[in-house]
C-alpha cells in the first residue's frame, strides 16, 4: 500500500468530482483502452433487485429520486491535469506506474465524456424491482467509468425518497418535516433531504439544504433555551415569553421540558393569551417526549378550551411511519374514550421525522446495480451498431440480470390503476396479439396472462434524457403524489403490501433462456 | 410554507457552509439576542448515550471520529450577504420577516464565531457513553448555534469508525478494504471512508476520497468485464488476459463470474502461469460469491498447487463483523477437514467489505446529543465567569445528562488495561482519599469501590484544542488501535461484550441529585 505525497494531496477536497468512482471502473477503462475496444457502443441498466424491507414492515414500491443530481455530475465532468498526475503517481506492488501514459491521455481527453446517451424513468416516479430505471449508451470504457457515480447517486436517494413518501402516506395529510441533519450520514444529509422533498416532505430543518432547495427551513426551539433561562434563575414561562416576544409571528413553543401536561402547555397558553392580546396569533407547541397520543389528545382539550383550536402539534422524537400509524390509531381510541372527535385532532398534527427517515431505518440501502446489458458486435453498412446482448449467469436465479436492449412499458387498467410494468425486448410491440403472457422476471414457469381489453392505457416508461433546465422540488413531489396516486391500496400498505407486477414479454424470456443455456 | 425565489437559490451549493445547521439554533440565537443574553458565556457537551447495538451483535465502545472536519468547517465559518439575504427573505405565517435586521446584523459581524473554546478527546481515541467527547465553551448564541452542525460531523463518522474498527478486528490482521461508496449516502461516504480509515481500514475503492486522504484506491475488476468479452464471443480467459496483459503487476482476477472452481480458478492459473513466464507475479484472485470459507479453502489449494501460495484471496459479498468471524471459523474447521493448516489461508486473505460497513448495518445511527451543562451566571470582580450548572430533567432518568463543566479522567489498572473512565467536577482531584466511590452514571444507588493502589495512571481525557496542522489518518488510525490494545477482551467482544465502566464522582452525583430535586 503505497501513500500519496502531501503535494498531491493538498490539492483535493473529498468531494464528488471526476474521480468520484471505484478504483476498478479505472482499471477496466484501461485494460478496454489497451485492448482496442473502449470506443465499441455498450449499453449498462439500472435496477434494483427488491424494495426495501424494513423487518417488521415493507415497501411495495420504491420512489425514484437523484436522476437530477447524476446529470448535473455527468454534465459537470471535466479531468484536468490534478486528476492525471495523482492517478499517474499511483503504484504496483512491483512500483510499476498503475495506469499508462496511453491512458491517462485518453481519460483527459476533451469530450471525453460527451457521446453517453441516457434513457430514464423520470425522477419522482413510483419504480420498481427488475425495471431499468436507467439505460446508459455509450463507449464501452466511458459507460463503465460511470458505475460506481451513477449508483452513490441513486440508491440512497431512492431509498429515502420512498421512505419519506411512506411516512408522508402515514401521516395521512399532517405536514411532514424533515429533521434528521443531527444524526444522518454526514454531507449525505443533503442528499437526502432532497429525496425526503421528493418524497412528500414538506420542508427541512437544515437551513443550507432548505434554501438550496428552494424551501423555507422549519424549526421550533430546544429544551437548551428553557434550561438556559431555568439555570439563570428563571422559569419554563420566561423562556416562552423571550421566544414570543422576539418571534410572535411564528411562535411554536416545546412543552416537555419541565413536564407536558402540568406545566408546558399551560405555560404555553399564558403566553399565546399574551401574544393574542398583542394582536399576534401563535402558531402551535411541539411534543418531543412521552405518550405522544395521549399526550397530544390532552393538549388539543387544552388549547381547544383556551380558545386555540387551530394551533398545530408539532410531534417529534423517533417518528417513522409505523410510530405515525400508532400514533393516528390510538388518538382515534383516545378520542373516543374522552368522548371527543378524533379527526380535528389529527388534522392539526405536524410530524418532526428525523433520524429514521434519513437513514431509512431497518434497510439501510438500496441494493441497486449497474449491469452490462448489450455491447457492439460490428456495425452495418449504413454505420448502425450491431447489439449483442451480454448475460450475467449466477447460481442465483434471482440475480441473472434481464439481456439486451429493453422497453418498459407500464398499463392501467379500466380504473387509472397502474397493474404491471412490463419489460420487452426494443423493439417489441406490447401487444402482438389480444392476449399475450407475461412472464415473472425470475421465476421461471410463472407468468400470468394480460388481455388488451382490460388495459385503458400503455405508457413508455423510460424517456431520453435531454439538456434542460433542473426541474424543481414541486415538480418532483408533485409527480410521485400523482403516481403514488395510481397504486392499488394493497401496494401502499404498510406492512405485508401486495406485490405489484412486474413481468417480461415471451421475446425476453426466451432470449434469457437462450443466452444462459449458452452459457453454460 | 413559504418558497425562496430563484434568485436567492441559484446562488447557493447544497453543501456544508456556514448555515449547515438546523432552523432551530437561528431561532434561539434570535432571542438570546434580542433578549440581551447572547453573549453570557455557556458550555455545552457532546456525548453518546449508548454504543450500537446492532440487534444479534453489539459495540462495547466506540471510536471518536469528526473532530478535524469540524474544527476545519468551524475554522472556516463566514457568514456573507448571501446568508444574510436568504435569512432576510424567509417569513412568518403572517408575513412578517423571521429574522429581524438587529439579528441579522448581529449574526453577520466580522469574527462572529472566534471565541469558541473546544476541549476535546482526540479524534480516533476509544470513547465511552455519557463521557464529554467534546466540550464547547463560548457565548450562549454562538454555541447554541454550532449544534446541529458538531452533531452532524461528530455522530456519523464515529459510528462508522466503531463499526470498522469492529470488522478490523474480526479480520484479524488481514486487510479490510472500504468499497462502500455504491450503496452508501451519497457524499456522506466520503465522511464514512475517511472514518474507515481511522477505525482500521487500509484503503477505499473510492478513487477521489482515498487521493483527498492520501491513500492509494483499491480494486479488482467487475464482472462486467467479462460478461463483455463473452459477449464479444471470447471467454473469460481472453478476458483475463487482457486485464493481466494491461496491469501485469497489479493482477487481481474476479473468479467468479462463470463458475469459480471449475472456471475461474483453473484460467487466472493458467493466466498468472503466462505473466510469471513474462517475469510478472501476480497478485491474487476476488471471490464474489457462493459460500466464501469452503470456496477460499479450494482456491488456496489450487493456488498453492500450481506454485502461488503468496497470492491474495480478496473475499467481498455482504461482508460484515460476524460475516468474517464466522468465515475464518469455517475455514478452520474446513481446513483442519482436508488436512490443510488453516493459518497460511487466513494470511493470504483480503476483506472487501461494502454496505454493511458504510451503513453500519444494524444500527444505522449514533445517539451522539449536545447539551447545555453551564451558563455564566455573573462575573467576579477581576472577570472570572461565575458558572451556574444547567440541568435537563426527564422522566427517564437516563436522560438526565451530567450538568456543570466537568474533567474526564481514564484509569489504567496496573497491567495497563484501560479499566473506568471517571467523570468529575471541574476542579476536582480524582483521588481525594485513598479509596473512592465511583457511582453508576443513571443508575441511583449503583456503585463500585475504586483503590488507588489499583491503578497505575489516571489520564486527563479531554485536551484543549489548539490550531495545527490536520492530523494525518497514519495517526489517527494509530491512535485507535493504540487505544483498542488497552482494552480488555472482554470489552472488545464482538458480542454480548463486557460494559466499560463509566463513573462519576460523589461531588457530579450530589451536584445533580441536588439539581434535579430543586427543579422538580
Amino acid at each position: 500500500m503505497s501513500e500519496l505525497g502531501p503535494e498531491i494531496v493538498e490539492r483535493w477536497a473529498n468531494t464528488r468530482g471526476p474521480l468520484f468512482t471505484d478504483m476498478y471502473e479505472l482499471a477496466m477503462a484501461q485494460v478496454y483502452v489497451s485492448q482496442g475496444i473502449s470506443e465499441r457502443q455498450a449499453q449498462f441498466d439500472y435496477f434494483f433487485r427488491s424494495a426495501p424491507d424494513y423487518g417488521t414492515h415493507q415497501a411495495g414500491f420504491c420512489v425514484s429520486a437523484g436522476l437530477g443530481p447524476f446529470l448535473d455530475w455527468l454534465g459537470s465532468l471535466a479531468i484536468t491535469s490534478d486528476h492525471t498526475d495523482a492517478l499517474a503517481a499511483m503504484t504496483s506492488p512491483a512500483g510499476t506506474p498503475v495506469f499508462s501514459a496511453e491512458f491517462l491521455d485518453w481519460l483527459g481527453a476533451p469530450g471525453r465524456f460527451d457521446g453517453i446517451e441516457v434513457r430514464a424513468v423520470s425522477e419522482g416516479r413510483v419504480v420498481h424491482p427488475h425495471v431499468p430505471v436507467i439505460s446508459v449508451t455509450g463507449p464501452l470504457a466511458v459507460s463503465q467509468l460511470l458505475e460506481t457515480s451513477l449508483l452513490n447517486h441513486m440508491n440512497y436517494p431512492t431509498l429515502i425518497a420512498t421512505k419519506a413518501s411512506r411516512v408522508v402516506r402515514s401521516a395521512r395529510g399532517g405536514s411532514v418535516l424533515e429533521f434528521g441533519m443531527r444524526r444522518g450520514p454526514s454531507t449525505g444529509v443533503n442528499e437526502g433531504i432532497r429525496a425526503a422533498l421528493i418524497g412528500g416532505c414538506t420542508s427541512t430543518s437544515n437551513v443550507e439544504a432548505a434554501i438550496a432547495l428552494g424551501r423555507q427551513p422549519m424549526g421550533t426551539h430546544a429544551h437548551s433555551l428553557v434550561q438556559a433561562y431555568m439555570a439563570l434563575g428563571d422559569g419554563e414561562i420566561e423562556a416562552f415569553r423571550a421566544m414570543a416576544s422576539t418571534a410572535p409571528d411564528e411562535c411554536i413553543l416545546l412543552v416537555d421540558t419541565v413536564n407536558t401536561l402540568r406545566s408546558g402547555v399551560p405555560n404555553a397558553i399564558t403566553v399565546f393569551d399574551e401574544l393574542r392580546a398583542d394582536g399576534h396569533e401563535p402558531v402551535g407547541v411541539r411534543l418531543d417526549s412521552g405518550d405522544l397520543a395521549y399526550l397530544a389528545v390532552q393538549t388539543a382539550k387544552l388549547l381547544d378550551a383556551a380558545g386555540y383550536p387551530d394551533a398545530s402539534i408539532v410531534l417529534s422524537s423517533d417518528l417513522d411511519e409505523l410510530n405515525i400509524w400508532q400514533i393516528l390509531t390510538q388518538i382515534g381510541d383516545d378520542a373516543e374514550r374522552v368522548g371527543i372527535d378524533p379527526a380535528p385532532i389529527r388534522k392539526r398534527l405536524v410530524y418532526g421525522v428525523g433520524t429514521r427517515l434519513i437513514t431509512s431505518h431497518g434497510s439501510g440501502a438500496l441494493n441497486g446495480v449497474y449491469k452490462l446489458v448489450g455491447i457492439e458486435s460490428g456495425r452495418s453498412a449504413s454505420g448502425e451498431v450491431d447489439w449483442t446482448p451480454a448475460i450475467k449467469v449466477s447460481e442465483d436465479p434471482g440475480k441473472v440480470p434481464l439481456p439486451g436492449r429493453k422497453t418498459v412499458w407500464r398499463l392501467y387498467d379500466q380504473r387509472g390503476a397502474a397493474i404491471v410494468d412490463l419489460i420487452g425486448l426494443a423493439d417489441e410491440d406490447p401487444f402482438p396479439t389480444d392476449t399475450i403472457t407475461a412472464h415473472h422476471p425470475n421465476r421461471s414457469g410463472m407468468s400470468q396472462t394480460i388481455r388488451r381489453s382490460d388495459i385503458s392505457h400503455v405508457e413508455v416508461l423510460q424517456g431520453l434524457v435531454t439538456d434542460g433546465p433542473a426541474e424543481s422540488m414541486d415538480v418532483l413531489a408533485q409527480r410521485c403524489a400523482d403516481d403514488i396516486g395510481r397504486l392499488d391500496a394493497g401496494v401502499l400498505r404498510l406492512v405485508n403490501p401486495h406485490r405489484y407486477h412486474v413481468s417480461i414479454t415471451d421475446k425476453l424470456n426466451d432470449l434469457r433462456r437462450e443466452l444462459v443455456a449458452n452459457a453454460h
